[in-house]
């Protein structure tokens, strides 16, 4: 894979972390932000952290333009209508993004444990709204404990639910979260299940408040 | 534990295959449904699968008033409002209602993947608005295979949620169902978390469909 991997809001905990899981993985990573400086500073971190991978930085849209085919978001919710549209053409045809969003009740000054409905069912599903013609949607990540992501030491050992329209979205999406290790790809539906799935973000914010632990969760009953 | 625990809706699989599994653990069951012949000839039925146990059966009011504290409602969600109305003076002061209920598209004609919304936010909330003052309603087991309840000799392996708003309540339900071997049951906050707990299930129902198994919930991170 010569192509990188953009991660838009790269400089944030979640896709910082996740930029460290992927680039020891071996896949090229390009750190998107809304100020360049700081994309750049966040990659250099980045390399200090994992020698063995590739990381670059730049603003957002230049962020996603380098990426051939798949542009992770993860910032929060209260950014992402403003992140996606200030896009303008960087997304294109036969590009993948991959939505990380929560809607969760800080966005309008509520509780974390709170989850906020957008009109169209959910925040994957506002992604799809947002994004250019051709451009697809596949929701996932949305449980992984980004303090945990950022400790390379801590064995993830955790699923991830994905959601998305088209099985062949979905499959190369898989593989490439499942690169990280640790980490098992479930498919969780349609886009319009993200809904659902959105939710174990409150869900476990809430048993991490209770428990006072970093939780995850696993599917059982699977091979 | 001398007062039985009854269950309402014990005729249906989930009910049933709760009363086997709490029956092994020493726990005596009342089991009530529309029909007390039918509720009868399911205590016979699980009498036989569990010697060792405590099984009676009634009509739905009268298994109700039949326990001292623990009342377990385990029907589909367009039974639960006629059955909580139909119980008339049975739920009293001090009893807490276990509920089991998933507003699951079905109801009305929809499909298993989605979830409705009831005009209270969740099943339970409907449940609580549903009971007289002073009997609390506490949420759980909506994870729980039915399939897998029922055969005795399968390791369940897995985590239920529960939402309530007192810890007084909390405690004694996670007490009762944590008798059920390998099953761990975890606090996931106020009663209106239950709104997002309860979509766990349609979830669930689609990982069954596509990956053709029967689906169940761990939270990692806890010790």
């Amino acid at each position: 894979m010569s192509s990188p991997v953009a991660i838009l809001g790269g400089t944030g905990q979640l896709g910082f972390g996740l930029a460290l899981r992927l680039g020891r993985a071996g896949v090229p990573i390009v750190l998107g932000s809304r100020d360049a400086g700081r994309a750049r500073e966040a990659a250099e971190r980045a390399a200090g952290l994992v020698p063995e991978g590739t990381f670059s930085g730049d603003e957002n849209a230049a962020a996603a333009a380098a990426a051939e085919r798949f542009v992770v978001l993860a910032v929060p919710f209260a950014s992402q209508a403003p992140t996606l549209k200030g896009l303008g053409e960087a997304l294109t045809e036969g590009q993948i993004l991959i939505d990380a969003t929560v809607p969760l009740g800080p966005a309008v000054g509520g509780k974390p444990t709170h989850l906020l409905q957008p009109w169209h069912g959910s925040a994957a599903q506002q992604a799809q709204a947002l994004v250019p013609k051709g451009v697809r949607v596949v929701s996932g990540l949305h449980t992984l404990a980004a303090s945990l992501l950022e400790d390379l030491d801590h064995d993830l050992d955790q699923d991830t639910l994905i959601c998305g329209d088209r099985k062949a979205d979905k499959e190369p999406v898989a593989e490439l979260l499942g690169r990280i290790e640790g980490l098992r790809v479930l498919d969780a539906g349609r886009l319009e299940q993200s809904r659902i799935v959105e939710g174990l973000t409150p869900l476990l914010i809430g048993l991490n408040i209770r428990y006072k632990t970093h939780a995850g969760l696993r599917i059982t009953g699977l091979a």
